[in-house]
């Protein structure tokens, strides 16, 4: 039997980090703290409701979520402009980054990074058959912004994302550099539009802001996030957006129709409902990540400033081998970005213990 | 502003029915009967269960539940062949179809259909480049199998796409004629798949066989399954295929990781578990949609035999008018298909003698 594989798919395996039970899973930048019960009930009663339902379509364009998670992000980001015309959600960040892709990209058309960054940019450009340039970002893993504009006006892009915090360096942008990036993409012939993905901007430091301010003088502008990590809601699959409404409307146009189905439209509502209970570790997580760079800094690693639920640390001579070591005692890290380099996810106390004894008997 | 909208995008609606609060909806092949309570129940305790557990990732490859769908579909389509490598899932049917189409269309590729047919296929191949050809359906809407023979040879499809029972005519498929489309697709170099779309396969009448029996001896068949229509979860998102475990890697490669929640998950496994509670009306909507055939015949309207829970009439003098008429008196169906032709889902009782009596009143 001959299957016709599109030619580039083949030989290619899926994406995914390993799913193993170990007693700390560090590796996929999950909140460790699962919903507190009166949060779990209160999504079971939500479904519950929505279950009577069920036999007919959901609400194709989810307006009740949108004007919740409009409110959710305003309030969040500190602005007052955001409407439900300027929200868009998905079944996770990986389809809203799909539905840009299906909008902006497409055969002879790049999609611009900075690397090292999130490993799932490349398969959103792949899936879309999108030409895919990542260009390297500074030793201190910041965005070298000169370089950056200038491969903005050389390569001219219809997409161009970045990470922020950046994933694995947990390096966050400054305004000005959006505004940068933002005047060089209003400068593309044809237009461009820039992506601040900002699935971890629950966990930026105090004074570090969202790009979403940015969002009414920016009408090519895209400020993505999620439930995943801050609402600790991976299972869940919401990713979503804010972005102009001329924006949202073209998205509209690619979305598979009821793409999100009434459960995960009651589910989220709930839990954006109860967002500070569910963000109620949110501070201790933060505090976590600060010790653990303080820790991994004095055991002579370099570890660039984190806003994100993880830290990325190196050099590390064999890091393979490290991230062996450290299964073997129970604690699964990720290997990911120029070699040397390690991200840990940020855990409870007991899990960082565990790494940071890990690491000792490993290393030493 | 310049937005890089895709040129091909350009000027389109969101694909989408209308969403209108009426006495009878009967315009989107909704099952008109909710869960009942106790798989309501049923469902709601299995996300509360699901929810403790939500701020870690879903089983990527969501074992369970396809151990559970290979179960159910084997009985329903009574086969013993099917194992969970067998089957994949995603958040419905149109997922499915996406992913069919990034793992084997794309550009210079084609996707076969034949029309009258479901009006989401030209989506699917327009979302991933793939050139569309509709072919025709003879005028009673069964296929041409000839022609559909020859038009495989002829144009070289990677997909082909047959639903059966057919939208909007109801028309199921022989599985002579299967045998023949694999056939020919058999043959087509570099390989060729063929997509059963079996959507609405539980309400077929007695003696009408699933193409899913073909399956061990065709490995580049695909027999498409949803949970929206018998199961009555329209609003639950879960569609679903049996083929060969080749096919089914291929879609590994193109899914986006976690695409199915676990609420999906947990809820779609929970009606499983219920699904003769779920479908206890079927054999109602069987007889309601016999009866519906009956009474369209005895007025003059053409029918053609449906295996599905709709009924497909004409001919209409002016089909947008009746719709009109029908709407003004609460009963919602839909304008679809060839010039004077027109598709009504069965409802309830109620639902369908209202219809009746509104269509009556518009035609008089």
């Amino acid at each position: 039997m001959t299957l016709p594989l599109r030619p580039e798919l083949k030989g290619l395996s899926p994406y995914g980090a390993p799913q193993e039970e170990v007693a700390a899973r560090l590796n996929v930048n999950e909140n460790p703290y699962s919903p507190p019960p009166a949060v779990v009930d209160a999504i079971a009663n939500a479904v519950h409701k929505a279950a009577r339902g069920l036999n007919r379509y959901p609400d194709r364009d989810f307006m009740a979520l949108r004007v919740d998670l409009a409110r959710y992000l305003g309030a969040e980001s500190h602005v007052d402009f955001l409407e439900p015309h300027n929200i868009w959600a998905a079944n996770g960040s990986n389809e809203v980054m799909l539905h840009l892709h299906q909008a902006f990209g497409g055969p002879g058309r790049i999609t611009l990074t900075f690397s090292p960054t999130y490993s799932m940019y490349p398969e959103y450009a792949r899936d879309t058959l999108t030409e895919y340039l990542s260009l390297p970002r500074r030793e201190d893993f910041h965005l070298d912004i000169d370089l950056s504009v200038a491969a903005i006006r050389e390569h001219k892009p219809t997409l161009v994302i970045v990470a922020s915090p950046n994933n694995p360096s947990g390096t966050a942008l400054a305004l000005d550099d959006v505004k940068a990036l933002a005047a060089a993409c209003a400068e593309v012939p044809g237009g461009s539009v820039l992506v601040v993905d900002e699935a971890y901007a629950e966990f930026r430091r105090r004074g570090v802001p969202s790009a979403a301010s940015l969002l009414p003088e920016t009408p090519h502008l895209v400020v993505t996030r999620t439930m995943s990590k801050a609402f600790g809601l991976a299972g869940g699959r919401l990713g979503y957006l804010a972005a102009s409404r001329e924006v949202v409307n073209a998205l509209t146009v690619v979305r598979l129709p009821y793409h999100l189905s009434s459960i995960t439209q009651a589910a989220a509502r709930a839990a954006l409902a109860h967002h500070l209970e569910l963000q109620a570790q949110v501070d201790e997580i933060r505090a976590e990540r600060d010790d653990t760079v303080d820790w991994l800094r004095a055991q002579g690693y370099t570890v660039p400033e984190t806003d994100a639920n993880f830290a990325y640390f190196g050099p590390l001579k064999d890091r393979d081998a490290v991230f062996r070591g450290l299964l073997d005692r129970g604690v699964l890290i990720r290997v990911v970005g120029p070699e040397g380099w390690m991200r840990v996810t940020i855990g409870t106390a007991r899990e960082m213990a565990m790494f940071r004894n890990a690491l000792l008997e490993v290393t030493s």
